[in-house]
Parts: structure tokens; sequence; C-alpha cells
């Protein structure tokens, strides 16, 4: 694995080792201070739910109302820090090729959600998808911070009302996020097939990272 | 105490009993479903942090994340319910005097937000006035969910930038909420007097509240 870039200018380049999420599916990466993640939308309409616990203390964690006060804007662009409850940068938005819309307000996919939109049985979702990925781990998380929901398209309209709509993000398009600390990081590939979240096809797809 | 509304058309009328929430401090409310609060903005200029756990389950408590995608909107108007993280209705918006500013997006201040602001020594803050407040009721809260932020004037502009404003509330503005459930309600006077949070004047004020 290349865990060092090469140079400056070579940042931005995904690294060797690329990996994938599946559909639906979520994984916990751990990060050291000054590594970067590149988080991939391969078929361009996948959204990312994300995650970030501080390593060791995962009562710090990635926050968005926090961020928020913090960047005064409702979504992070290229030079934003995202901050932990405890104000502390955990992360930085350090590259972008998509559009650079992003959502920071809606609560991750969960069980009540699908029954609320007509699933019957059980339906996977962000919100499991976080806590098994943190319990593989070894962390319980019993409770579920909101997450920062990399292109997902719900831009705040001048009257305040929000619309799901499908990303406007291309296929290849990436973000590449610096740890600030050492941190574990977790990406779900949101499981939405029942709203356009995901695309007019409500199609989950894959999504791939890398990490250097 | 009066504790029935003796028409529907006095829903809205204060009853005998006010109480204070003293400036820079927050109290702990015990609401039966289908009782109402009036949070009275006594001086116009007060924003009130406002939180709320089912009784007997403080892991079930309303979420401004969650309650975003139920409702479309970044703002609750009135009509609109306050979910929890389980989707659930657990308050009613049922009545507002003021123009209807409030903000679902900005965390509560904390130690680390006056730190930031450059105060020296400890300040008082919603953080702070929550888990006091819930100790008084025997619940140890670890974390602190974004806080539904009465008259805070923080509303998203075109460009998604945020920035915070005095309240555009007037002197004995008041909404009322409706209880879904039993439920806990926390009302914090917030303490900012280091932004213009609570008015250019940055003055914290007493607010009051009835229960009915």
């Amino acid at each position: 694995m290349n865990t060092q870039p090469e140079a400056a200018g070579e940042l931005f380049v995904a690294s060797e080792v690329v990996r994938r999420v599946p559909a639906t599916e979520a994984v916990a990466a751990r990060l050291g201070a000054g590594q970067y993640v590149q988080v991939i939308n391969t078929a361009g309409t996948q959204v990312v739910d994300c995650w970030a616990f501080r390593r060791g203390d995962i009562g710090e964690f990635m926050s968005m109302e926090h961020t928020r006060v913090e960047i005064g804007r409702v979504s992070p662009g290229v030079g934003d820090a995202l901050y932990s409850n405890k104000r502390e940068p955990l992360l930085t938005l350090v590259h972008d090729t998509s559009p650079g819309i992003h959502d920071t307000t809606l609560a991750a996919c969960d069980v009540y959600r699908y029954n609320r939109l007509g699933a019957t049985g059980y339906h996977a979702n962000c919100t499991d998808n976080l806590k098994g990925a943190m319990a593989s781990e070894g962390q319980d998380i019993s409770w579920v911070p909101c997450p920062l929901n990399l292109w997902e398209n719900a831009v705040v309209a001048p009257d305040l009302s929000q619309r799901i709509a499908p990303p406007v993000s291309r296929a290849g398009d990436f973000v590449t996020l610096r740890a600030e600390v050492d941190l574990t990081l977790v990406l779900s590939a949101c499981p939405q097939d029942m709203a356009p979240t995901n695309g007019l096809d409500a199609t989950p797809q894959d999504i791939h990272y890398t990490i250097f």
C-alpha cells in the first residue's frame, strides 16, 4: 500500500489501493493525523453518509451542528474544517471535484424512516450500518450523530423548505479529506431506494475510497 | 394551578401560574401527553434553547435532524411536529405570535465555544444548563442533541452561509407547544453575551413559561 503521497502535487491522485464499499453497506477505516481519505462517487449518483470519531474516545465525534457554528455555513466548502462536539477540527475538506453539493442537515436513514416510507420487513439503513461498522472496531454506538451526507442534494430553499433531489455529482467525482487527529471514519453507501436520494432510478451503487 | 384550558379558544391565553427562568439558567419541566407549554420571550431578545426527552427513556429525544427530514423544512412552522430520533412526534408547534424565526441547525453553546470567543474562566452555557437541569430530574446526559433554538436568528442565506443576528421577536412574543407523549422539556435562557444571539446589547434576559 502506498501510504504517503509522492509529492504535494499528487495529493489528489488516488493511491494504488482503492477499496470498495459495496452498495448498501458501510466500512470503518482508521486514519492517522495527517493522512488523507479520498471518497469516490464511482457511479456519480451515490450518497455517502460519513461519521468520524476520535480514536480512543468515541465521546468526541464529528458534529454537523458544531461545524455549522464554526464555519458559518450550512455546507462545508474546500478549506473548511469539520469540527467535533468539542469544537476541535477532526477533518478538513481539501479537495472536491464535484459541484460541492453536500448535506449536513438530514438524519441518517433508519428502520423508522423506511417504515414511514412503506417498507415491509427489515430494510438496510445507514444508522444500522454505522453501528455495525463501529461494532467491528469494538465500539458500541448507542446513539447516532447527524452524518455528513456527501453528495446528498437537499439544499435549503429561500423559503427554508428542503426537498431531496438526485445528486448533481458525476461518475468519478471525489472529495479528499485530511484527518487532523487520529480517528475512525465510517463511510456508508446509503441504501435508500424509496426516494431519489441516490438518483431518479433509486438504485444504490458501490462507492470506492483510498487512504494515503 | 390551572391545568386545563377553559375552552379551545383560550388555549393560547397564559394560565394563572407563570414561571420564570432566570437569565443564563435553565429548567426541566414535565409535560404529560396533551398538555401545552407556552414559552414567553419576555424581553423579546432572548433565545431559548429547548430539548425534549421521552419520559422514562432519555434515549428517545427531540431530534432536529430527524425533524427536518419529516417536515421537509429547516425551521418548523405552526402545525409542524417536532420528531424524535425514532421519528415519533414528541411535540407540535401549535401557536407562534413571533415572526417565526427559529433555528434548528446550531449547536448549543458550551465551554469550548466561549473559549474560542475569548472567555477566560468558566462561562455559563446551554450545554451545561441542559446537563444540570436533567441531573435535577435524576438523569445523566452524557451527550447533547442539537437543540431547538427558539428565536435564534441564524437563517440560511441563499449562498448557504449563516450569520447569527439579533432576534426579530418582540417583547411578550410566545410560542405554544403541545406534548404528544409524556416528556421532560428543558428550557435554557441562553447565556450568550459575546455575540448578538440575544440582541445587539448581548444581555441575557429572563424568560417565562406556563404549562396548562
